[in-house]
């Protein structure tokens, strides 16, 4: 069988092939994709061809942040998840690892991704998916949205790395969708108090929404020293790593890709003296997905103004290059011709 | 200066007393009192003249659940808390011991409680409280609402202890006012779908407003077992830990004071098999009241509906009376005159 | 291919038999058996047909504490363990269910363990066994020495699972195999001070090589009160359970499988107004084979004292009878031709 | 009363002047100081006027690793003190601020700490030190080697922020005292493989005692990636902090007070991507004492072999003089005449 599948060639050379469709595996489901979200590692590819140490080498189908339907069950699938419309939880641990085995799965060292060149991901008429990796959502909910539980897993799980609590204040640094969406997961484990600051006015302005009590343009104002538990880092600028913000004990969740800029001189200093503790996080590790789909279902979260841009499957080149460059969007979904 | 205040002489005999005041010491603020709320504990005074092996043996002010007004600042007490209305931690601790050090307060063996014998407790015309166990509410909330903070900082701290996280699935035996309370702490905490059952009908009628997404008489149905995250056991019921009910390495609070019945044959085997931790939960740790007033704060929480009865302190003796005799009352509150 | 196995008919009828070996399959190792322990749970089977509650029903090879040699390697297992002498992780989890993937895998409710009938166990000629689940020992340690990895695993999970930590004192309840070895784990963990207790005066009189800092017969005195940080309860006798020696704050891990008795009265309260931990421990979860292989290697635990009793495969009925009978040996081992 | 002591009135400008005892104040002793250690901060305030931010002001009794004698009770101390030989934990925390309450008393914005001007130190006859901050020390033990305790506690706190587990393996960089101690404090709590870096072949020269399985001089060579389970940095240079060294999931503890360089280009991004927490350490919070103590007493570290110098008080201007010139020092004990 074939299908249709956004390929990356190379530097802006994204072409809608015809695909042979992935062979089903046991214990894997087939599911027909319904959304995929674009995100940064996306437009990094697209526009550079590697995304941080990862480089595009052959002709890889792009994204990983998609919804569907499951069509097919292989050997030994729950049977229950025959029509379920779903969340994919792009990342495939070897399960096998010491790494795997304490239950740090994320970091398997042989895992695979959705998108990460060179393997394929879910710009594509349909994908193979170990059962444990597909996540009902209510059938309702527009594609695009339940496409988003996968940023917001990243959000939920440095919720967790962070250990923001029930009545904890929560700087979260860089507004664009990731630091939107820390808020809302935030929010949700009961922060009492979140400021959300960016170094950019456009940014910000489309966070109205997000829920945070306050948002702040750090390069005019600076958040309050010493006020806040926790500090949720989704910018990726060494530089937004805000020690001084925390109260002693406090800690800071790194979500953002660090940018490759040596971290302020006060940095270690800062950590040292005040027994701050720096927390690296990577995508989503147990329960993170299971916690973005019951923020999804509670519909306490606006996630749907986050959509701001479809385009169907065959347009996905104009999808990424609109995301490259009109930088107002938050999130841009390319959907299936049903979902279109 | 003398106060008007409400002394348990003996069993059943509450008598509202003219006491001299309190002397103010360095580091203390002088509170007055404006509402009490009646628990469980009072009552086991008022009507055994004991709570467990607490025993009453020299006339005792009671009253633990205090709101008020600072009015008069100790030396070195911060002077932003003279006028504020604050909700009262009641329990102090010496701070020097190493359960205090490491930072277990609540456990300290030489702590101090208002209203548990020979300690004066609440329900009086002004209190001696140290600076940091004043805790600053909204001015303009109810007297009787904002002494409620002090059970629901007990709730705050079962979700601290059982670690109810974003997502979680939570069931609540016993549904009093704790249970209910436990049922909104853990909302706030972020969990997903919270269970309320108890083996009372009426007290479960009570529960229409607590927010559980089921309420169940288990005395007809039981909880799905395998199915909670974490359990917190409101009951004091030793039959109500539940096991069953909960994951592999799921976790109970015990919150309600155990009865003194030995536990059930197979409590223990199925902590060892599936590795359930059993956590004990006395008053409130560290954040726990902080978490407390910010849930009061944020108004997230109807906390007037079980502001059932109000009764001004000269009536103290039947406030305890109604409260032993009508079950159907969730909190009853002692006010002052101004209050009143 | 056939081989010897020690295989239980019924109740106490245990016959050597010549059985199929087990076909390899990919991911996993061959290993040539060397020795077996005999535990509590193989005397059960053998004397009751049946253990706690999974009952023998077909005739079962018993045994689960084993080391060996490997000796063939399935398609894709690591080629650097052909040869390697090895101790045998006998719990085989499904890697792939919330619970394997939150990495606590020895709660896996599909696990499956070398002589839990129906899955046959160690006393046999060779067992297929996944690579991950094969550990590594030095070749000069004597097999029956290197089987009691397993046991030592689980004192080094009950050690992690009750954090005990550089200084803590520590009391051990049941002076058995696991008791003995719990004191080995928690001094290798940096326990200042560890007291083992019993009720059986013959049982302690075989731990005096043990390395606890004192024994005692609690028949006859009790340990201090309040004077433990941490309680190993290794007897399965639920008034083991000593919440009255432990400090505020302080915990207790259930190792010995409780009996099916009533817990003390007491249990639920103390736990509650002390807030102890009463944490299940089951097996052996991430790191615990790790850290036991190390604790073997560093030579700082004399295990080979604890070997009391050696048979060769085809002796293993008399070798079960003298573990039931004779109640001195600590550890009876069943060892191939080659190491007997 | 007066008392000779070792005052730091301006750089190099030390002098053993006649100060007037201080007095004894409420849940206090009175220690008559038998040794202090020399540290880096003392050297500190003695060449540069200052340690890191804090300056010297006003004329300052320098030191604060200590051990003496109790001869003065202040009201309600425990009288068991009287007489005892005691390690002096130097800071003093306020006990009531929030981070207190907490548990991180080292943390406490309020707390004072011996020898940090303007507070005096421990180079002098006598110290007034709240009751719960003297810890008994075996009487037997020489006053130099006591003083040391204040240093292991340093390196076990490290241990415990760290996580080193039984069976941990741990790189420490940094070959001074800390350094040594925290192989000690490492190896105590079970780590099974330590590995010693320095950048100084002379100071790894004196850690061939220390302990380590293998001692680098990073000059040279690189400490094997990718093998460590935790880092305890302990040398100050934010260029030792070695993520590269650590498995996904890793820690490091900063214990070494780091320079004001900014810390690597690489350090944030690897941290991010391997979930790898950077955790800082101060001082010394709840238990550390009391296990540095209960290692002391083991005879398991081998600490005598670490202090190399001795000077009476009337020499410490000598004493720190040696101590800044002679950089095979380990430790330089200042000693009162009856223990010099």
């Amino acid at each position: 069988m074939s299908e249709r599948a956004a390929v990356l060639h190379g530097v802006r050379d994204l072409r809608v092939d015809e695909v042979e469709a992935e062979p089903l595996r046991p214990g894997a489901v087939r599911v027909a994709v319904r959304a995929t979200g674009l995100c940064g590692s996306d437009l990094h590819y697209y526009a550079e061809g590697r995304n941080g140490p990862n480089v595009l080498r052959s002709p890889t189908v792009l994204g990983h942040e998609a919804s569907g339907v499951v069509t097919e069950l292989g050997d030994g699938a729950d049977p229950d998840l025959l029509g379920r419309t779903v969340a994919v939880e792009p990342a495939r641990p070897c399960r096998r690892c010491p790494t795997c085995a304490a239950g740090r799965y994320n970091l398997c060292p042989s895992g695979r991704c959705f998108g990460s060149p060179p393997v394929h991901g879910t710009l594509r008429g349909t994908l193979v998916v170990d059962a444990e990796l597909v996540h009902p959502v209510p059938t309702e909910i527009d594609p695009a949205v339940s496409a988003l539980v996968e940023p917001l897993a990243v959000a939920c799980w440095a919720v967790r790395r962070a250990e923001v609590l029930s009545g904890s204040s929560v700087l979260v640094t860089g507004a664009g969708p990731i630091g939107q969406l820390a808020v809302a997961a935030a929010r949700a484990a009961g922060a009492a108090r979140i400021v959300l600051t960016d170094v950019d006015a456009r940014r910000l302005a489309t966070a109205a929404g997000a829920g945070a009590d306050d948002v702040l343009d750090t390069t005019a104002e600076q958040p309050e020293a010493g006020s806040f538990d926790r500090q949720l880092e989704c910018s990726g600028a060494p530089e937004a790593v805000n020690l001084a913000a925390l109260v002693p004990g406090g800690a800071v969740a790194l979500v953002g890709i660090p940018a490759a800029r040596p971290a302020a001189s006060d940095l270690l200093a800062a950590a040292q003296r005040w027994e701050i503790d720096v927390r690296g996080c990577f995508r989503y590790g147990p329960g993170a997905f299971r916690t973005a789909v019951s923020l999804l279902r509670s519909g306490r979260v606006d996630l749907a103004r986050m959509v701001t841009g479809r385009f169907p499957l065959e347009q996905a080149d104009r999808a990424l290059q609109t995301a490259l460059t009109e930088r107002d969007h938050l999130k841009i979904a390319v959907l299936s011709e049903e979902s279109a």
